[in-house]
């Protein structure tokens, strides 16, 4: 059971996430937060429905977790997100003190290795690569249908 | 008349906004959003009010111009915001493809300008220190009487 509940089972939860924004021809990317191995907000780039550029996964996600524990500081929590979170969504990562990060895909491009480990709070942890493979496929097929 | 719809009739509209926020405890901090010098979007901080990190002043005023304007890129836009945006903001607003950013008071501990001009998208144009000093006053006699 407590293999169930590590990283591969929440990131599968955010791969769900990102296959339900494809369905409806958005980027696809979703993300889950999790505290004491409870996922308490799931979320899917929503910036074509919304029409709406902050509607990122992360984002939404971030939203519904303060709005879940009442609190907007996440510390206790982990984000599960299936791509390298941009600018946007790590300083919003930042202001929430989350207690850590979990991506699949990376994201040389615009993801925030670009920017430095300083665009994130001092005490959240990072790691990445969880079902990496999975997770850049959506991705890659998404904008391969694209051209 | 083309004075007054100048960088300072643009700024003292998000000052306006900035007041707002202090009059509801709020870090006091306002934007507008301008095009073809018409105010098209008006928000100040509500992270409490919300109870989340996401409400930022220029993340509100996006959201709001985009429906406004029935776009999510923002490129014939012009920001103004009382202080230096922060990453997250930095992020959007680079998403969003805004057109020209103008902030009055710097931000040199979590401002745009810690992270560098590849944060915003290449063809924003920034501009700075409009109404600087009542735009930094309201910070500091808030987080003053914070103490």
């Amino acid at each position: 059971m407590s293999q169930l509940l590590g990283d591969d089972f929440f990131m599968k939860a955010a791969i769900h996430q990102a296959k339900l924004a494809l369905e409806n021809d958005e980027v696809p990317i979703g993300a889950v937060i999790v505290v004491n191995s409870q996922i308490i907000a799931k979320a899917h780039n929503q910036t074509e429905l919304l029409n709406d550029v902050t509607a990122h996964a992360e984002m939404l996600a971030i939203t519904s977790a303060a709005n879940f524990i009442g609190s907007k500081y996440l510390n206790d929590c982990s984000l599960y997100i299936t791509l390298e979170p941009c600018a946007m969504c790590a300083g919003a990562l930042a202001w929430s003190q989350i207690g850590r990060i979990v991506y699949g895909a990376s994201d040389n491009k615009g993801g925030i290795s670009k920017f430095g480990r300083s665009i994130l709070h001092p005490k959240t942890k990072v790691e990445f690569g969880v079902l990496q493979e999975e997770c850049q496929l959506l991705l890659k097929q998404f904008f391969k249908n694209k051209r």
